[in-house]
């Protein structure tokens, strides 16, 4: 097995990197929040490199970007190679991104070198991976399965409170479809899902891996507008016993979260808790004034359903606790789950052999985070992910990808959808 | 002694608290910032109503209403009867303004009656008395004993970002000589301040007393502006033991001192501890990020400096030790101390004796807010405060006083300026 990619596809990357970062530079970081201009910005980019490799290029129903190879068998179930093109605010720019130019990467390199694909061949960019935005992630390729319902139509977005129809809509989809549950493409016309990704906890560095095949992804159940409500008052004036302090109840139920956390980790439970967002009412908030009111969001992640679901419990168990303690209500609103998605063993093997074919050392690792690939599997579509090394994490703008480790994942992509399957060991 | 006000006054108390909150109505509640407009026009109600009663006005240098009662013996050291004309956000009408208007009755009642009081009468009508505008209380207070300096004036509003020193100058204060740390006035030339004010906690109603001698006023100790600082990450992929997460740590400080306060509290040292603005930075949370940093405010509060300086000292201690436990650091930023304020005990015994007088029931009770009469106290100046019983607290739009409680104190307030000093029993 040779390498098919050189110096100059690694500028070619650059090239297509930095013209996407420059569309959604923020402060600090790229914004390129989902469903609005600057992700079609960043769609349209990807789609004028296709036409430019000649590949064919067009919108799904959903408004998701395809980019095709011309000339493939249609009658068979496809390869797809998939990522998406949004980003949370304030993020790094190859979250999400990287995958998408691998995919791109892959296609323009089959079509260059001649190559005839033993199957269709596509790349899918995704809109409305990052639920920032709208509050659930996976958007887009919940919407090509018929998964977002006319309830999630109305989902308000962060900043302009407008509703996710509007948005999708606006860049073109068929909304009518997709608030009909209407599945949009036939999960058994694709025959694999293929994401790269870099990857987003700090495990690869630590191991000193260019690249990780990923074995399983973590679901999560959420909580995006939670509250804890007791009963302002002047900060001086009421002691101790008679305060209904929000936040101090808050701060409670994170540290007995944190505990329970912490013993179950010890044990071997895959589990993480976060709370991302915290705030007292701007309006109302004051250094003087006992709190009467918190918002915060909530997350827990794991590999396994019946972990989310039995910690989920141990949630609420504590929140009565706390509620009977110190006088508060929690109201935690809307549950979103995202079911843990599982790997195809086939292809993480298939996957592996190229690593070793190549000479590329890598690890196997599991997907702490979340991604469209876990959308897929859950159809029953064959998903495999790999992983590319990045030190600082994703999801803020520090990310920090070797265009080296990038060039080594798209060639093993590269090898594996266009090589004809080899026997199992 | 006899009771001088009638219900003729108290239908006159009830239009002039209606006329201050209907300009100052905000979403719920009145909202009248500091130094803003909406405090001049809450000033200049005051004023009309005293010119019409025939009392003399003014703005004294640090543009605080001064009401006088003409043709008193200027000579002599004068009774001044004092509170604040502002408001926190969205907070009660009564708060502060119950004590100008019962002062402003009671010189009324004066002039009407004839009365010659023993000394110089005046009504103080402060301005910024509340901390939620620009992060320190007492600013008309201070100023006034050329206790603000330059670098209060560099004080930024909390919504605007303006400095201190232009709201200063748009409302005609001196703002040289306030720059310049002189006093406005000396502490010699007032006998004695008296500021009537609703309580703003639950124990009078609890105890079914309209009226309460105040025995001492809390200091405080405040960071307005503190930070915990981790570092940011994908929420799903970056696993317990490798986390910096700024809230879970913000959180844990709370337990901790929650649980220090606790103990303190059973062995009856007088505190309470309040974190009442907290917040993740909203260019930059997500429910799916590791909060890398939380804003938040810290007040610390008792009738005791020692306390107040040996618990700050405890704050310090464990964050110290979050900090080597979590990865984080704790950024405290300016740190604000109001000194606990003595209340003059030869006052509180006058009051006492005139509510006994008047066969009003009162009880003894230390105030857990501050307030203007503590600056004064701590100029030298001897202070009283009477309480008037307040249902729900106050920093918030629900506060209850009843009016008949409102007449008992003013009666009280009357009779404690205009009849002649008794001997000590």
């Amino acid at each position: 097995m040779q390498p098919v990619f050189g110096p100059q596809d690694r500028e070619y990357a650059a090239e297509l990197f930095e013209a996407v970062r420059r569309l959604s530079a923020a402060r600090v970081g790229v914004t390129r929040p989902s469903y609005s201009e600057t992700e079609t910005a960043a769609l349209d980019v990807i789609a004028g490199a296709a036409q430019e490799a000649g590949l064919a290029t067009r919108l799904d129903p959903a408004a998701n970007l395809v980019v095709e190879l011309p000339g493939a068998p249609a009658e068979r179930p496809g390869y797809w190679i998939g990522s998406h093109l949004d980003s949370v605010p304030e993020g790094g720019n190859y979250d999400g991104l990287a995958g998408v130019v691998a995919g791109l990467m892959c296609l323009a390199k089959a079509k260059r070198l001649g190559v005839a694909p033993p199957r269709p061949l596509a790349v899918i960019g995704l809109r409305g991976e990052e639920s920032a935005w709208f509050g659930k992630p996976y958007l887009g390729s919940y919407a090509l399965f018929g998964r977002l319902g006319a309830r999630d139509l109305e989902r308000r977005h962060r900043d302009t409170g407008r509703p996710l129809g509007e948005y999708l809509e606006a860049v073109g989809a068929d909304v009518r479809r997709i608030a009909a549950g209407e599945p949009l493409v036939a999960p058994d016309s694709i025959a694999a899902y293929l994401e790269l990704h870099i990857e987003q906890g700090p495990i690869m560095v630590a191991r000193e891996a260019p690249l990780g095949v990923v074995t399983g992804i973590r679901g999560n159940l959420r909580h995006l507008a939670a509250r804890c409500v007791g009963a302002a008052g002047h900060s001086g004036a009421v002691p101790r016993w008679l305060r209904k302090d929000a936040v101090f109840a808050y701060a409670e139920l994170l540290m007995r979260l944190d505990e329970n956390w912490q013993a179950l980790n010890a044990r071997g439970v895959d589990l993480v808790v976060t709370s991302g967002i915290v705030s007292t009412d701007p309006r109302q908030h004051s250094i003087s004034r006992i709190p009467g009111e918190v918002s915060f969001s909530l997350e827990i992640r794991s590999q396994s359903l019946e972990t989310l679901e039995a910690f989920y419990q141990l949630v609420l168990v504590e929140c009565a606790g706390i509620e009977k303690s110190r006088g508060v209500r929690f109201d935690f609103g809307e549950r979103v789950l995202s079911e843990p998605g599982p790997i195809d063993r086939e292809w993480a093997a298939r996957l592996r052999r190229i690593c070793g074919a190549l000479q590329v050392p890598y690890i196997d690792i599991p997907s702490g985070a979340g991604h469209d690939a876990a959308i897929f599997a859950n159809e029953g579509v064959p998903a495999g992910m790999l992983f590319i090394r990045n030190d600082n994490g994703s999801h803020n703008p520090e990310e920090k990808m070797d265009l080296d480790d990038f060039l080594k994942g798209t060639e093993v992509l590269y090898h594996a959808v266009t090589a004809p399957p080899q026997a199992p060991r």
